[in-house]
């Protein structure tokens, strides 16, 4: 199996890694329209060749696209008129704008729309690592529009990458992803906000800093390329979520300001619940 | 040297490990007013013996008082009212309130208002662990009010835990700690309320949960006995810096909302500052 991973990040390129090393694809081609990021991935080594859009197409036999979803859903039609038996699968984050655009695409079903539920706050083909899917969620959408071959290539990726595939719809998918992927991230990049506004007048602020706030601020560090966009594709379920978070800090505050001691131990050992989760 | 710990939970339990594993403490004395907690301690091993308040101080060098703050601040004066030549400190995570409890008090030089900044989301004897505090800040408030006997023995607790010593006043201590610990509690509270709320009519909502949602509301698992009374104790520093935060949480609902991907892209790559700290 020749594969070829369009967008040399964080997720394409610890695909590469793993689907080679696994024994999934015998070669990687890797299309990138950073020349750094593509000659870093062939330093690396997790592609054994750099190639154009088409070039790529025309020699693979399954096609993962890894770019930041704006641009996943600019090219896919593209990619799509060039495809014969080819299959598509992209890797983004929200998944009814991708599906959407393949919609009425002759073409739809060689497509799987798809997100490993998996990633470090890092990002580039240096971020890169093996082993980061194993043990997470592969979310396959809509099923019933892609092709038995499809559903089977892309079934075979997350079980090589010792992902367990969940089942789902793209609308439910970014309502699902809102909740418990993206506001995670807007929580952390207001944290960081917070704190380093503070820090102008209290220099010595982080020197306080323990496990806690690096955990809660750790997706800070979060790439604006990957994430603007995504915001800007789920900004409906975003906004909703948003809207309760903020509701829930509004209790806290007022809760706090008022001294309603029981109101807060409530909303504390309702919040425990995580528990069942996590 | 005989060391008496009161309040024998995560913080307790695990400097008792360390202070006796490491040679600082010969025996260990515990005082808790959860009968299953002592005996809990006494079978894990890490206290010698179960001792009632008076008889503990009597019989000890140094005294740690690591009950939750309102139980801390109230029996703190009774303590120091028992107080000879033996050093207490305090490790709880707001210090003006017990300053304040210990302002006036004759026996005040030999108490130190400390606060190790390390833990984890669990509590009771259950989650003392060894080695918790290693390479952490060790906080040392209002040195000038203790006795150099009191500093240095301290100092000395800090110094066994591996603990790097941070000397401030109480009140810059609470100002920081809000910024950097309390707030990051909050914010891990009300998105698992968040998700909770939305999982009652989206039960499969937890199968996309990856390792960012977990970092993020891990903090949630914490308890709610330590921190009502922290934020009650803090209330003034953590609505200011709720206040902060709600309304960088609002700038980003703004953002999305008026599909502003300038304003978005700025703050997420300023809130990527936050690299320079962890």
């Amino acid at each position: 199996m020749t594969l070829s991973v369009i967008g040399l990040g964080l997720i394409g390129g610890s695909m590469a890694i793993d689907l080679k090393k696994r024994g999934f694809a015998q070669k990687v081609i890797g299309v990138d329209a950073d020349n750094l990021h593509a000659q870093t991935a062939l330093k690396i080594g997790f592609i054994d060749e750099i190639a154009d859009l088409e070039t790529a197409i025309s020699l693979s036999d399954l096609i993962i696209l890894a770019t930041p979803v704006n641009v996943a859903i600019s090219i896919l039609p593209k990619i799509l008129d060039k495809v014969e038996n080819q299959i598509v699968m992209d890797v983004c984050s929200t998944k009814t704008g991708i599906s959407a655009a393949a919609e009425k695409h002759s073409k739809r079903a060689n497509f799987l729309a798809a997100h490993p539920m998996a990633g470090t706050e890092f990002s580039g083909p240096w971020a890169a690592i093996s082993d980061m899917f194993d043990g997470k969620a592969g979310i396959i959408c809509d099923q019933e529009k892609s092709s038995p071959k499809a559903l089977e290539t892309v079934a075979k990726v997350f079980e090589t990458l010792n992902m367990r595939a969940v089942y789902m719809d793209s609308v439910s998918h970014d309502t699902h992803a809102a909740y418990v992927s993206h506001i995670s991230h807007i929580t952390s990049f207001a944290l960081a906000l917070t704190v380093l506004d503070k820090e102008k007048n209290e220099s010595h602020i982080f020197d306080l800093a323990g496990g806690g706030f690096r955990s809660t601020v750790r997706l800070a560090k979060s790439s604006a390329n990957m994430w603007v966009p995504i915001f800007q594709e789920n900004s409906k379920n975003v906004i909703e979520v948003l809207d309760t978070y903020i509701e829930k800090m509004q209790n806290f505050r007022d809760a706090i300001s008022d001294q309603n001691m029981d109101a807060l131990r409530e909303m504390i050992t309702t919040s425990n619940k995580i528990k069942r989760v996590i």
